[in-house]
This record gives structure tokens, C-alpha cells and sequence, in this order.
């Protein structure tokens, strides 16, 4: 089943220990395609400058993303620097222009409107609850947001988890969001928000998803619901943790779009996929190891998480 | 098979956001071996002073430890003030009074020398060292260390090394030990250094055991060494992080010590006991959930880590 995404396609300068690399394709949207399009149809909603060219189309093409939905307009498209010199797990931001996207008015086309998956990634909620409105009858609505729509725009944040299915945010933004620093604790008083599910994000810890007990499916109602937990890879080297929460999300959400049943055992698988592109993300600049990914690495990658976590 | 364990025998005087306790029973080898009890004979070695009366001994006899290797001198047992109010992953060190901890020279009763394995929790590595070489011929020899020994007693914290089997060690420390902030290449630093299994607690977020690829008996030679990840449980209410670690070890090294071989399954079953244990003792003030604990409890638990881990 197809996913159709909003959210940014930008341009990254970004610097780690391993290096530099200046105006890279990125943004939330970007990654979060190319990791589900591995998985499922795709399909993006965003907005771009005069600066997104053939380069960078090529970069969604390859993929088989469907990119009818990104407005060219003029201006330049959305652009972000930062750094991971002292800490991987944490970019430090030195500059934010949203450019093109500051007069973003997200439009569906009208090849999108059978998606049955729909991801609000990373943009202002007053956008992400625009898009959910115009598409009423998806199967499964999944979002991120971050700390500063939670600390200044908390009420339109709100009324968009009203319609939210699944929220996927790091432990920092959980712990904001519920006003409680215990995960537990934290984790219900969001699940009271709307979303049945929540998967919280360890960064190089991995992730634990939380479930309200509401059914993923009406079959599967009275199913148990526990937490669980998915490592992230041990990795020897990141080169750059860029974009590696949406390409978690991507391959969350993709592997999710491709089952028949959203079962709990679904759900757990999706978490290891999640995990899985999300470690991919970490191993190059940008989008650089999604783009030139095999399904066969990513499953053989997937069994590598089991071994790191299963008993037998 | 019987573990005989080296370490602090103390008095905590703890500050957690649930409340405060005075002077309670505390030290490493008290957790360690409270925790290791529920799954084999423990043997202790430790300096106490006059304040440890038969209060204190009560609650080893109650578990069966054996507690002959516990020297009692004239003084004050050794004394620990910490709290935990900003952050629950990291005590705040207030006050350490060594006393008759300053001048331990740890003596093995003659009834502890055919113990098979031996655990050396966190004390000076020139102590730990003595300990081990006295006790030449244990089947398996595990320890802790931490940051000032790592810092400021380097040479002797190698010498220590040299003669582990596994080190238990926090995130901090292994980087630290190692001197490299990646977590894979920082194992690989310090499987170098003498031990050939690497457990590195992440607070929270569970534990990771690295290991070097030689083999734990002649039998599972060429078996995988794959790192494993256990988790820790994602716990509504920690009341007390002290001693978690410690109560870690217990669980991990007691249950090895209670299995007939040493294969790669016992490690990371050994792992999943070393997490549940480390998550009672968070759940009351200091010793006083592992003191009431059931094993019928702990299988229930493991079963619940299981099923926070497993696909199916």
C-alpha cells in the first residue's frame, strides 16, 4: 500500500568527525522516502527552490518516489547546517533558512488520494493537521515533531495528535511533550493525547515503541500489548547521524505499508526494520548509503538485529 | 558453583526524587551478592567495622552467603552519601568515607579456595589483584573497576586486566578505559587489554556484552561471537538507581556460575538475569527489594524481557 509524506526536502551543510560535505540533499521527507521506497510506493509532498534541479530529482527517481507532489517555486529551497563535533548523538544547528518553505501551503495531487499510509513528517503542526484534513480515509497515519513545535506551538501540536495513529519522537522530545522525565510515565500521558502508538527514539540505544491497548486491527483486539524494544546497531564507525530518526521512520512505516495486517508482530518487525535504515543512514554523508542500498543488505541486516537481541 | 566476591561491604546514606534513607546496608559486593544468591552459593570477602552488627549479617544469612571472609575491626565501615535528584542515570557523589576500608587487606578463608568463580567488584586494583592471584585456579574471573581507577590508577588497573575473563564497566568508563568515544572500536580496545567478554551497562538503556572471539570452553570454539544487546526494563517507578549495577553483575555472573557450561547461550541468557536483576534493585530504596525477592519473580521477569525483545 502506497505512503504518501509531507515534510522538507532541503539541503544540508553538515560536519562531523569524519568530515564535511556542503549543501547535500536532505531534509526529513528526503530521507524518509528513500528508506520506505525500499519496502513500499511512495509518494512526496513538499515544496522546493530553483536550487533542486535534475541532480536532485534523479536522487527520487531512482527510487521509483513519486515527486508530482513537490511545488518548484522561486526562491531557494530550505537549507540547514550543523555539526556533530562533540557529540554524535546531538547536531548542533548553526543555521536555519526555511526559505521556500516559509509560504508552504501543501497541496495533494490527485494520484496521491488513494494512499493508504500517510506520514506527517517534521514541519509545522498548522501544516501537518492541513494535510491529514485533505486526506480523511487513510488506513494509518503516522508523525514526528520536535522540541520546538512542543515548547511554542503545544495547542496545534495537540490537535494534530488528536488524529495521529503512531508518533514517532526522540526520549528528549517524549519527556517535553508529557512534562515527565520517566519514560514510563511519559509514554501513557502521551499515549492519552491520540496516538495508539508511540515509538520513542535512543538514538545509538535504539528505540522502544509503547502501546494504548486501542487494537491495530479490529482482529487482533485483546492482543497483548507490551512495550518493545529494538536495538540499534552497535556501528564501528558513524559517519554522519543525519537524517537517521526519519530513515528510522522511513523504514518503520514502509515495512509497516507493505504487510497485509497491521498485527502486534507487525509493529515489532517494523521496529527492527526502523532500526535497520536507521543504521544504514549513519554509515555515510547525507543520504549517500540509502541511495546505493540493496533489500538484500537490509534483510541480511535484520538478521544481524535478531542476533544482537534474540536468545536463540 | 560457588562465586566468591571481593568488595565493599557498606553504609549508603542515598537522596532520590522518591525519598530519602540514612546509613542503609549498601556497598558492592553487599548488592552483588544478594543479587548472585538467587542462582548459586556466594562467598564474601569485605572489612567492616564496629556500626555492622548483627542487623546487617541477618540479611546475608537470610540469603545463605556465606559471610566468614567478612574481617571485622575496630572503626567505621566505609561510607558512601550520594543522590540522584537532577539525574537518575548518574549519582552525585556528597560525601566518602573510606575508614576501615583504608587499610583492608583481603584474606581468603580456607573454605572459599575451591570456589570456581570469582567476581572483583569495584575496589583498588592492587587489592583486586591480590585477590586474584591468591585464587589462581577459578574457572572464570570477572570484575568492575571505575572512572579514578581507570584515571589516576592506570598501571595497576592493567595488571588487573591482564587476568579477567570479563569486565563489567558503564559506557563513561569503557570510553574512558579506552580512549575512543565509539562504542565498537572501544570494545575492541579493551578486549585487548586481557578479558575476552566486555559487558558495558547503559544505564537505562540495558547493556552490551562484546566479545573477543576466544572461546569460553574448547567446545564452542568457532562459534559466533556476536555482540549481544539485553535491554533494561522501561520501569514506571525508579525508586533507587544505587547498587543497580552491582545487582547487574549478580544476576550475570551468578547465573553463569549456575550453569554447567560456558557456551555463548549461557552469556546471553546470563545477560537477560544480569537486566532483571538490575531492574528490581531500582524499585525500592537500597537492598530492600532484592531482600524480598522470589525466583519465582525473576523467571517472571525474564520473561518479560523476553518478551520486550523478542519478534516472536
Amino acid at each position: 500500500m502506497a505512503i504518501t509524506v509531507v515534510g522538507s526536502v532541503a539541503f544540508d551543510s553538515i560536519e562531523t568527525p569524519a568530515g564535511r560535505r556542503e549543501r547535500c540533499l536532505g531534509g526529513a521527507a528526503t530521507y524518509f522516502s528513500l528508506s520506505a521506497s525500499f519496502f513500499t510506493d511512495v509518494r512526496v509532498i513538499a515544496v522546493v527552490g530553483e536550487d533542486f534541479g535534475r541532480r536532485q530529482e534523479a536522487v527520487f527517481q531512482a527510487r521509483n518516489i513519486d515527486t508530482r507532489g513537490i511545488e518548484h517555486t522561486a526562491g531557494k529551497s530550505f537549507f540547514w547546517e550543523g555539526s556533530y563535533l562533540e557529540n554524535l548523538n546531538e547536531a548542533k544547528t548553526h543555521n536555519t533558512e526555511l526559505n521556500v518553505f516559509a509560504a508552504f501551503e501543501p497541496k495533494i495531487p490527485e494520484a496521491y488520494r488513494d494512499s493508504e499510509f500517510l506520514f506527517l513528517a517534521n514541519i509545522d503542526p498548522v501544516l501537518q493537521r492541513r494535510v491529514r484534513e485533505q486526506m480523511p480515509d487513510v488506513k494509518l497515519v503516522a508523525g514526528d515533531t520536535m522540541n520546538y513545535w512542543i515548547n511554542d506551538h503545544r495547542p496545534a501540536l495537540l490537535e494534530v495528535l488528536k488524529g495521529l495513529d503512531v508518533l514517532l519522537i526522540n526520549d528528549t522530545e517524549a519527556r517535553m511533550l508529557a512534562g515527565n522525565n520517566n519514560l514510563v510515565q511519559a509514554a501513557r500521558a502521551v499515549l492519552a493525547l491520540g496516538p495508539h502508538t508511540l515509538v520513542v527514539k535512543h538514538g545509538e540505544y535504539g528505540a522502544t515503541a509503547f502501546f494504548s491497548g486501542k487494537s491495530f486491527t479490529p482482529k487482533t483486539e485483546g492482543a497483548q500489548h507490551h512495550p518493545f524494544r529494538a536495538p540499534a546497531l552497535p556501528l564501528e564507525e558513524v559517519v554522519d547521524p543525519t537524517g537517521a530518526g526519519d530513515s528510522f521512520a522511513g523504514g518503520f512505516f514502509g515495512y509497516l505499508a507493505s504487510q497485509g495486517e497491521l498485527t502486534p508482530a507487525a509493529f515489532r518487525r517494523a521496529m527492527f526494520y526502523g532500526s535497520v535504515m536507521g543504521s544504514f543512514a549513519c554509515e555515510r554523508f547525507g543520504t549517500e548509503r540509502l541511495q546505493e542500498l540493496t533489500r538484500k543488505e537490509i534483510d541480511d541486516r535484520f538478521i544481524q538485529f535478531r542476533e544482537l537481541t534474540h536468545l536463540d
